[in-house]
Parts: structure tokens; sequence; C-alpha cells
């Protein structure tokens, strides 16, 4: 016990920001969420129960204690104002970029995807993105807004472009959605069965990784603004880390768990297993 | 906003009832439930988390704005008289097939079917009942009482008569239950693979299709009355529901959910999407 | 059992619009709330559950059944942009007032309690509003925003100007907004002892109500976005609203229930007695 | 630890039958709820929730281990059957009465206590009951059904006759059964403040005592089927039992516990220490 | 957002140790709770959920901004040996008081006093305890045990002596507890009525305040680990705090919050705010 | 319904102590729990849920009413001093097997398996264990202290020596002890492919089984201390069980089922019915 300010990070994620590789930060905003909001608590409840891991992963035989990872904590957003939200999240992004790290983000909603890759967009204009989620997230608006969790894909391919964007486990969304996809991403209903072609397309470009953790199905993770049945399983987001861990990883991020729609707290046990499997998946 | 009082269906069923193919409507009684009640509440909730879904269905390649389906509310059944709960649901139905139309009943618990089914059959007297649950519910009486969730098939049974009742999924029940099935109905346990002879035997015939919520594994299906391991699993659902589409159904029920016990929601919004599917799967 | 598509209202509140005094809708925003969300849901969840009430009140020894309400459901917003959030509630409860109707709105968060007043304003320049909440409501900003749930009574203020409100229950704030209460409005701390003062005042003037529902005790108001101990009870409530009876109130809300805070249920059901005092209480 | 088959009683009541005074016995039915059902519980979780209890009473200083009761356990009834399960609580009921004993029934709904009262009455003609609940339960007929937890005062006022059943703490109801109560009991609104009176009248008269646990305020007891706010506390209960000791008491119940409702447990803890005081309170 | 590593504590309480009068650290046992354990939650969450909390108490009419209090975090404490546990909590009260600050302890479960205690009265051996709780505590064994929270209050008497510990809100024990006390103790039944007593006759000796939690109702305080109906409510907590600020304390501390028995958070909210309270009320 | 105190046993599990071969008892002690506790209240809460079971195995083709199984209920643990809880747990599993019974026990957590091993390893010292888990179990201590849920496979492998206990589904432990587990156990992570093997080796040597719960995937098992997600299922338990009867089992547990934390209540029912196949799995 020592005479300090009480320190509380995710477990293992417990280096200073100057040394460590990957900044883990939280972005607790759910504003635009249209079905269960709290979204927002996700990062802060992370913290909490990540002391029922262990710092080891015997998926990778890899151990957090040997990766040097910072956790600051969580920005502060001005909830009800969307705008400002995803400035602060952009700016601070760049800050971690522009010193040379990773940033490795825990909503909040989805949308907060968007300015993380727009920060991330302007060193590396040749980003592709891996998008893990139920849904196609490619609407053009919802409720006549631009900024939505339900948009945030079809805004970040007005940055990236046709053909940059891998969508996997995609089981719900408009028609329309689905038409627009065929054209301008890669886009895999069901399942994550062609990674290794996005694997080998990609090579050593950058990668932005985005897991909404509704990809997953709801048996294991119910606590999730949308859960959708029909989704993937644990064993396969241990699969999928252990593909990409080969990629150039440059930012990724890890979105929608809403911890209190799980009584159990199964879905943030499930999600903070994750975290650690993906952190250790980043070079 | 217009100036009326307000109208609640599930989402996709709002067509008026004359210009309807398909009239949706709840039976919430759950007066023989034996272990955990609560089924009565399913179809109040159903509607109210319906709008967490889209109305179109990836698997189908369908949406529900095609369809012509009528959400006429819950019917009003007076609790603690069982007998007078299934004339009124008997009657109902009855309208409803005589007006053409095909009935969708959400329960409540299971023993609805058999006035649902009563009414079916004297319209259609070669009607088949595929029957998709945990339990046998082929009891002879419970408690004394022959009118129970757990003694509905084998009142259906002296209806339709020997081999009429396919039934997949079962895994629990009385040992003279199951010795009963092998000379009265087409009994598999645990899984749904005869599933294809079934079809492939009704042909063109009619058939009411009944979906008992507890024959999916209690992961993906926590909030029902008596739930029981190693179900079947939601992808499950929708294959069988992708090969039933070529049936002749005339009738259909979703029973059992019972949303209480479910705090995280998920039996609800996995219950409301295998609701989508089951009515797009009905020409 | 009538061929319709389900028509569901508050109990007792099925008049039809045209012949209604009272129009009661859902405001269903909770976008600027700073600690746990879900306010959205109340006006639904609130229909579900106000067929546990009858429809006689014993306190005021008056039925529903003898007054003229319309519930019209929930306006449908555009989440995540404040301001039109704000301007569609604006619109629609000018609607209800330009037809010489009372408008009675469930939250929701308190931000939408401005729109109202603000539509009110219009007619009515020597409102009074009536303010029963834990907290004071009178920030300038939060996180620099103007428009929220805890700045709205300052944003309110701002239209009506001094001595205009009264607060009641007050127990929770900046100490610069007690200071600034002072001045400007007419604050109780923690009771409501001195409302017969504000009766007396404003006579038969035009006056507003407007109701956080965690101005009573968490003890009986678990589910609500910021619970603060020390509050009034059920019975305060009834009190309140038998002197109040008298007032000429032209406008009402009740705001901030989040009811999967309580999952006992007991939350929502003292805000549908609430309501249901509440309607009674408006000539 | 003993070579025998597990044995499990409310605490403190394990006496054998022969040698008790009291017979408790639970009557797990709730077939007739019309709003939220598990009143079939209470008895068993009652029973586990019991141990966190102390037998000594400070209130009446008092300890159980100075009375003779014996819990045998719940009766077995025959769901979906009301008038057989309504048989088999009388039979027992009698044979309690006839072999010298006070029955103390836990429900269950209550529409049991018709059933207890009636065997008494064979004994006791000249019977009073004291009932505290929040709804006057003197319907005629409930949905056409003449046996109903919301009918159950009127059966009973059928046996016992006009001024003998004292009714307290009421808060709901229809507008006719407060009129109707005007002639026929003795009704107290809200409140339990004439009890005093009752006590004198009935004098050493034989009475029967019937707590629906919902008299209670919902900030204490959320668990029960119909939570009406605005109801006693415990330490009105307490007093109540105080009083009420230096009466005849040949038979009493408490019902309407719905524990899970109440994911908090307290409601099943106050109803626990209720059950306590009330079998301290039987001479 | 500053490039550091996360920071988070109980709000207000962010000064540095150095300059800090009250050190808050968290003693997150429950090994010897007989009924419900959890308590070892509780200062974690209560961090969590202290951000729905001002630093402002309009009882006081005083902000925490203007104390000087650093949360230290919890103790790191070896479950499953009690004995270590307790020297682990002696040894850091030990180094605060050493420092000349007051020790501000969040427990966890009531035995954590003792150890609390221990290290004071080597300081102060004119000692007096302040003890709010709902049970005696005063146990010479439980399950043969010297050392559990049922006896916590017996070890301190054998510490302090007779007629230096003041015992309120009492309401449950084994009847020889309530014997022994008139002797040893000021015991006080079900209320606090005789606090000023107390603050007389203590004058300016040290004290130490112990607050289980469990004093109060379980209406407004269910997440508790024995509740017990017929406590005091949060006015009566806030009655005493300012009463009690006028003495000389030594040291306090808040036990027996068990966050995951009220899923509605309302227990936790008031027990921040009581600490903030409590740590306001200390010179 | 008889004249004699209630008894209450697991469903089927009825028969008298001494006719019966399997002796099922319960061991809530859950002092070293380092995550969520809770595992002591699994033997009651599995015998009311029990009532939800047939007695009938579809998987085995067997019944309980075969079975001759006495249920003697819980122990009497001295909570707060680990030692005494294992020498009376260590005590009574002597009895069960001095008497030529087989112990079937239910905890609690894992560590109540080393006392139950202890007695059993002095009649037969050439036991075998098969270990179901999430976890190694095979810390060398956990915070100083030997005797721990952590350690618990280590002071087994303590006394029956190298290559004697399988590890099947263990995905979580520190690196050092899968290392460590190379020399010392038959360990395979993620799954049990390999039972084959020990079945072959085992032969009829005398074998023990313990289950630790959170060998089940969390989407099924949510109800436990710790939730490792990625584990087996329901089915896979059934598989596991159909091979084992052939072995020569001379005792048996399933450990760490936390009840408190699945408020669906599905965990307690995967619990009922694996405690109902392991039972009929044991000759």
């Amino acid at each position: 016990m020592q005479k300090n300010k009480n320190v509380h990070t995710f477990i293992g994620f417990d280096s200073e920001y100057e040394e460590s590789d990957i900044i883990m930060f939280g972005a607790p905003f759910d504003g635009t969420t249209s079905f269960r909001p709290g979204a927002r608590f996700a990062p802060t409840i992370m913290r909490n129960e990540s002391y029922g891991l262990e710092t080891y992963s015997p998926y990778h035989d890899e151990d957090l204690i040997d990766k040097k990872i910072c956790d600051v904590g969580d920005l502060e957003l001005p909830l009800g104002n969307t705008q400002k939200v995803l400035d602060v999240i952009e700016d601070f992004s760049r800050i971690i970029i522009n010193d040379g790290k990773i940033p490795l983000m825990i909503g909040g909603e989805h949308l907060v995807t968007y300015p993380a890759v727009k920060a991330i967009y302007e060193k590396y204009k040749d980003i592709y993105v891996l998008h893990f989620d139920a849904h196609t997230d490619l609407r053009e608006t919802l409720f006549d807004e631009k900024l939505s969790h339900a948009t945030v894909m079809k805004r970040i391919w007005e940055l990236v472009g046709d053909k940059k964007i891998y969508q996997y486990g995609i089981r719900s969304g408009e028609r329309y959605e689905f038409e627009w996809a065929k054209e301008h991403t890669i886009l895999t209903k069901f399942t994550y069965d062609r990674l290794d072609e996005a694997i080998q397309t990609i090579g050593d470009k950058p990668v932005y990784i985005t897991i909404d953790i509704d990809v997953l199905d709801p048996s294991v993770m119910p606590g999730t603004g949308t859960p959708e049945p029909g989704g993937i399983f644990f064993k396969d987001i241990i699969d999928i880390l252990l593909k990409i861990k080969k990629l150039n990883i440059v930012g990724a991020d890890l979105v929608e768990l809403s911890p209190h729609y799980d009584p159990s707290g199964v879905s943030t046990a499930v999600a903070c297993k994750i975290l650690r499997e993906l952190a250790i998946s980043i070079k």
C-alpha cells in the first residue's frame, strides 16, 4: 500500500505513457444509440472486472506483462453534442498517433470509431478497415442524421474509399445496405469465412480493427445495445485474433458493450478477455 | 404524429385485418405452468422489443413490408378458469380461419396450442403438426388434470391421430411418454435431424407449426418456464424455417417465452427474430 | 376481440383526440443524461404496466372513466441531435395548445420540459412553473452545453423571468446554483413545506407542473437516472396533487423515470399511479 | 450431521407435529393472479432465507425456541384447477383444526385464504376476520369468475356475514367496492388507525388474521404481484402485531409475497421477519 | 486528458497523501459473512458511482473541494486467512495515525472495524466508539470463532472497556447479547434517540465512528448482507452526522454495503452520499 | 400431506441413509473465493430448483427412481476458519466411505474437493482424479495461502502424485502453472479430446470425479465465480458422463455454482441436470 492516490487501470495495462507502444483509452459515448443505451459504462466496468483475468494468454502463449501498454482512462465528453464529442476523440487519437503509438479505444457506441479512423487516416491514407459486427452500419442517415451508430461505416467509407472495408458476421440491416455493400465494401454475411482473403490482400499495409461486440452471439454477449442472435462465438474471436496478428495493426477498438444489460456479468468478462487477446495481437 | 390513439403492433405487422393474409394475436395464459409462470407477458413485451429489429431478413432475403400481416393484440382471458380460456382462443381462431386467413398465435404457455389446433382441425381434418420442443408434452394428465402444458400434445393427438405429429428437439419427459411416442408420434430426441423426412411425407397437406421456445438451448433462451440445457441453437431454427417454407402452413404459434426470467432481454430479442422469420416462412 | 390493429394506451386514456381535454404523449429522449440513461423507455413501459392500476382513485374519489384523455403515443425523435429533438416536442406541444387542449407529457429526461414550456409560453406569457425535483437544474451549462437536463430550469427562467418558478424537494446541486436561486426562483430545500404560499400567489394564473420523478425518495423510486436519498414520499405527492388541483393547470409533465434501473418494477408502478392522480388533478 | 434425509423448516419452526400448537404450511397457488404471478414461490424461498433471522424478537422480547411450531412443508396443489386447489387447502386446514391446533398458512395468492377460513368457520361460527391489504378484494367476480384473488373477501363475507370483517390499509379497488364496504365490512382507507376499536369489539371471540403483504409500502415490499404505493411500513406491522397479540387468534396467514420480483431479496427478508413476529403473536 | 495512467478516486477525495487530513482506504474483506457475502465489492463500486454526486452538501452547506482527503485505494488482503487480513488493516491504520492523519475506512464486512480501532486505541486509550447498526455484534463467538462480523463489538469492548461503546438502531441479536449489553455498553433499541447524551458525555474526548450500513432501513438500503426491516432512514443519518460533527473524530468507517444485492444501484448511491456527508463531518 | 416436519431433498435423492449407495451432501463454503463469492448458496438453491427436472434421463435411458441416493443436507461449516471447514468436510467424507458408500458433494468453492479426496485417499491409495475446469488450480499459493480454490489441485497432487490427475477444459492460469503441469499432471487445454486415453489407462482403478462448473462456457453457465469464455457445452458434459460411466467412481463433486450471479436461473437448471446425470453415471 503506497501513499498515493488510487491508480486503477485495466489489468496489465499499467506502463507509463511515454514508455508504452499501445495507449488504451475509453470513449464513453452512447448518444446516438437508438435501442438500449449504456455503452458509456463499458470502459469503467471493464477496468473493475479485468481483475478476474490472468495476464497470461494460453491462446497466444504470451503474457501482458511482456507488453508496454498504458491505460490513460476515459475521455471527458460533452454529452448531448455529438459533433463536439467526435472532435475530442479525434484530437486525442491524433496525439497518440503523432507520438508514434497505437490507439486502442474502448467504446461507447460504434460512432466513436469514426473520429479515431479519421485521425489515423491523416497519417495512413492507404488504411484498411476490418469490421466485425452484427450490423451493416451502412445507412446514409438515421432519423436524418449523418452521424450515427448506424451510419458509421458509411462515413468511414467516405474517407477510405471502395473495397477498403472488410465486414464480417453481418446479419442485420436494411435491404438497401446489403445491396450497396456489394459494390463498395467486402461484406460476408453471418460468418468470417473469407477472412484469409482479406489478410492476403492487405499484406503489410496499415489496418484498423473495429470489433462491435454484438458480432458475438447474444448467448455469450447479452450485454449490448441491440443483441442479434445467430452470431459468432468466443472461439471464433480467438481464431480471428490469431489470424490478424500478422497484420500491421495501427489502431483498434472494441465497442458497444452495454454492461448494465447483463446482470450476470458474463458479457463484461468476455469483453475483458477479448481486450486482453486483442492487445496481445497487436505487435 | 397523428391525432389518434396510440396504435402499437409488432414491427411490420401493421396491415389492416381485412387486407391481411396472416393474423397475429396474443394468448397471454400461463395458468397450468408448473414451474416458472410468466409466459402471459410474452406478447406485450415482444411488441415493445420488436423495434430493435429491422423488417428485412437477410436469411430469406425478404422484407416484412412486402407481407400483409395484422397484429390484433391480445385476447382477454378469464384467468383462473382453464376451460373458458381455451374456449376464447378456439373461438377467435375459428373466426380467423373462417375469414380465410392464417392464425399466428403468441403464447402464453403451450396449452394454448390445443384450442388453436382444434379450430383448425374442423376445417383441415388431414392436418399435420410439426412440434419443436424440449419436452414430450405427452402426459395423460398432470396433477390429475387433462388440460395442461404437459399434456397438450396428447390432447392434440386425440384429434389428429397416429403419426400425424412430428416432434423435434425433445430431451425431457417421463420414461412412459417416450415409450408411448414410439407408437403414436414421430419423435426425434435432441435434434431435428429427420425433418426432411417429414417435409417429404407431408407434401402439400395442411400443416400446423408449434414452436415451444424452450426447444432452444437456454444459453440463448433463458427466459422460459422450464429451461432444459442441450437444446438447438438459433441457426438451427433458421435452418428449420428455411426448410418448412415450402409447406402449406395453415396455422402457427410460438409459445412459452417468459420474459421476466431474462433480465438481459436476449430471450425476447431472439423470440422476436424467430417470429419475423416464421411470419416470412408462411406463404 | 375486434378485427383491428392493436391499440395500446395508458389505462383510461382512451378517448379520441378530438373529444379529449388532455392529450398525453411520450417524449422518449435521454440524450443529455450524464449519469444513467434509459428515461427513453418510460412512456412505453408505463403504458404496459398501467394495467396493474384501477381507473378509480380513492384519494380524489374520482375515476378516469369520467375524464376525456387521449394517449397519442410517443413522438419520433432524431436521437443524437438535441436541437432537432426539442423542435419536434415544441411543435407538437404547440399543436395541442392551439387545439385548446392541455399537453400531458411523459419523459424522457428533464430537458424535454423546456420545449413544452416554450410552446405554452407563447400563449400564456404570465405562466408560473411548479417544479418538483431533487436537483436545482439551474446550471448555466453542463460540459459547455446550454441544453441539458442540468440546465433546463435556467433555460425556462430565461423565458418566464424572476420569481415565476417554484422549486420543491431540492437536495442536490452546485453551491452556486443554490446561491443564484435566492434571487431568481423560489426554492425550498428538501421539502415542499411552502407550497401553500405558491398556490395563494398564483391564484388563477396559468401554471405548468413539472415533476422530476427523482423528487421522490429512492426507496420508493429507484428507477431514475440520478437517485438522491432524502426525498419526499408517495403520500407527499398525493398531498401535493390534492393541493394543486385548484390551480389553473395548462400543461404538465412527469420526467426521468428510467425503468430498466428498477428490476422490481416498483418505480414504474409508482409513476403510473402518480400519472393517474396527476391527470385527475387537471380540471 | 446426522444420517438422515435433509429436513428443512422455517427457522425455529422445528417441533414435531404432535407436540405443536401451531402448524405452518405453504399453499403455493397463484392461478388467478391477474398481474404478476409468482406467489407460488414464497413458502420455499422464505424457508431458505429465514436463516438470516435470529429466533429472538426484541419487539416482543420472546424467542421462537420457547414456542411449539411445526413447519410441515407445502401442499401439493393441482395447478390449473382452481376448485380442486381450494379443496386441498380446506381439507388440510380442517385436519389441523380438528387436531386442536392453529393453522398458519403461507400463500400463494390471496384466494387461498378462502378455504382456510371456510374450514375454520365450521368450528367457529362467530369468527371475526382482520384483513390487512392494499386492495378491497370485494369484487363480485373478476373476468366472470367468482373465485379470484380480487373476490376473496366477498366470498368470505358470504360465510361470516356483515360487520365481521375489518379491513385496513386499503388504497385500491373499484369505486363500487368501496361503496359496498360501507354497509358490509369495516374498512379503513390507507391506515390502520381504528384497529383499537376492532380489538375492543372482538374481545375474546375467535379471530382469523390475514395479511396480504401488499398492505406494506412497495419501498419495503417490492416483491408482490400488484405493488401499490402509499402503504404502511414495517414499524406499523410491528405495532399491529403487538396490539393483536391479546386476541384469540385461531388461524392466520401471510399471502402474496412474490419473491422473484425482488432481486434484492429484501421483500423476503421482511416477510420472514413478519412471519416470526406473527407466530410469536399467537398465544 | 493527460498522458498518465488512470487515477480513479472517490469524487472529491483527490488530494495527495502528504497534504491530506483524512485518508480513505478500502478494506475489501467479507470472509466471515454468514449470510450474503459481497461487501468486498463496496469500495470499488462506490468510487465508480460517486460520480453521480456533487461535491457540495446542501445539508452542511460545505463542499468537498474545501477539504483535504486522499483516496489511496484498496488494501490487498489475503483472502481465506482472517488473522492475516486483520493484521494488514491494523498495520495500515497505524501508519495513517502515526502520520497524524485520520483513517476513513470503507468495508468490507464489520470485522474490519476491529483492527482499525486496535491501531487507534494504541494512541487514544480513552477512545469512545459510536456504533450504528441493526445488529448487536456482541456475540462471544460465532461457529466457535472469536473473530467474526457478529462478535466485532465484543472484541472492541475487550479493548476499550465498559460504557465506552454507544450502540444505536439495534434491532437484531440473540437474547443474551441484549442482556449483556445492559451492563457493558450503552445500547438503544431501534432508534438513536439518546445520541445527545452520548455527545455530552464524550465532550472533546477522541471518538471512533462505525456505521454498519444495515442500520438503515432496507427500503433505502437493500444492498447489504443481512437486511433488517425497521431501520432508520437517510434523513436520520443526516441528523446524526450534523450532531456528531462537533465531536473529536479520530477515525471512522462505513461497512457492510454489498452492492451486488441491489441491482437498482440505490444502495450504492445512498452509501456514497453518506460517505460524502461523513467526510464533511470530520473536522 | 403428512404430519411431519418438512423434508426437502434434491429430486429423486430421497432414500434413507442406511439403504443408499450414494450420499449427497452440501459443502457451502466460499471463503477463499478471490473474485465473486456465493458458491455457498449452490446446494440449497439446487434442491429448490431440482423440481423443474424429471427423474428420467433420456441420455442414459435410466431413472433416478431406480437408484438409492440419500440427500443428507448441508454440513454446518465454521465460516472464517478455513482449516476447520476442511476438517469438517474430511470427517464427514470419511464417515460415508467407512460406511461403504460413495460421497457426492455439492460445493461451495473448489477447495472443498481437497478434504474429500484426502478422506478417500486413505482408503484408495491408487486413486485417480478426473478434473474438469476452466482453471489449472495448480498455484503453489494464492496471497501466500496454501489452502485456496486456486491451489486445490496442487494440494491434491501432493497426495496422489505425478500423472494421476487428468485435467480437461483448462483455459486460464499463470504461465508457470501450465509449465509445471507438463511434468506432473495430464492437462488438455480447452477441450476434453483425450479423455478416452484416461479411461483406458485408469481401467477399473478407483477414480474421483471433480467438476468445476466453470468448465462450461459462460453462455450456458454464467452463474459461477470466475466465468471464462471458450468453455465446453452441455452436450459435451453429457458425452463425458456417458464415457466415464464405465469407470469405478468412488467419489465425485460438483463445485463453483454461484447462483446469485445468474438471475435467469439457467445456471442452476444446468447444474441440476448435470447432477442428475452424474448420479446416474455412478454405478
